[in-house]
């Protein structure tokens, strides 16, 4: 019935200028930045992952309004984000280039209950992104 | 430097059982169910997904324990997941289908001012699911 899919994450953001250029410039990946500037509540950034998936940044207030919601305060426990690299040394490597790149290190790198190896990094928003090595 | 990739998407949930449900009956999509609970904060549970992504939800205090930090209140404007499917009449039929089997709809399917048709479901917790047909 339902493909088990996910084709669009969007991540409603406070600013989309700012944030653009944190995916942008920190993380490094492509887009061509804001668009649809010409529709209410159309701006938004597209960044094309691998695999067929999108990373849409879009404003909180145009997500209000698609769905006809008030928003609260930002949420840092609704969501975590991994992208997960092949070893521990990797890990260590991609947390300093984004701290150098300008990123919030939100914790360390470190080994992980389970046996992996991860750190926390918050984008302008305080989403949560970990960067993690799974052993497994 | 970052490969533009996204390993595993966990949504912070109040009630692991009821949203592990959810997925699973709801939405219909794989899983070995909750798992890891010999760890503190270890339950979780795993969707797999098309192409290599993994659907995950942890409990919201979980988060705050691995991340340090305190929990707000869920905040449904930072977060919208899309599902796309190839016609409008797909958006109906799984719009009618999700609701049958129990889910909420947010916003009934309509046509969207940048000419694609989708409507809005919400899960247990309140994160939004677009399901979208876009013609372009």
């Amino acid at each position: 019935m339902m493909r088990p899919a996910i084709s669009y994450i969007t991540l409603g953001v406070t600013d989309l200028a700012r944030s653009v250029n944190f995916y942008r410039d920190v993380f490094g990946w492509p887009t061509a930045g804001i668009v649809g500037t010409e529709l209410t509540h159309g701006a938004v950034a597209f960044f094309k992952l691998q695999h067929g998936l999108t990373l849409a940044l879009w404003p909180r207030n145009s997500i209000a309004a698609d769905a006809g919601i008030g928003c609260g305060e930002p949420d840092q426990c609704g969501l975590l984000l991994a992208h997960n690299v092949t070893s521990a040394a990797e890990v260590d490597q991609l947390m300093s280039i984004l701290a150098t790149a300008g990123a919030t290190i939100h914790k360390p790198a470190q080994p992980l209950v389970w046996g992996g190896y991860g750190g926390l990094i918050a984008d302008p928003d305080g989403h949560l992104w970990e960067i993690v090595y799974n052993p497994n």
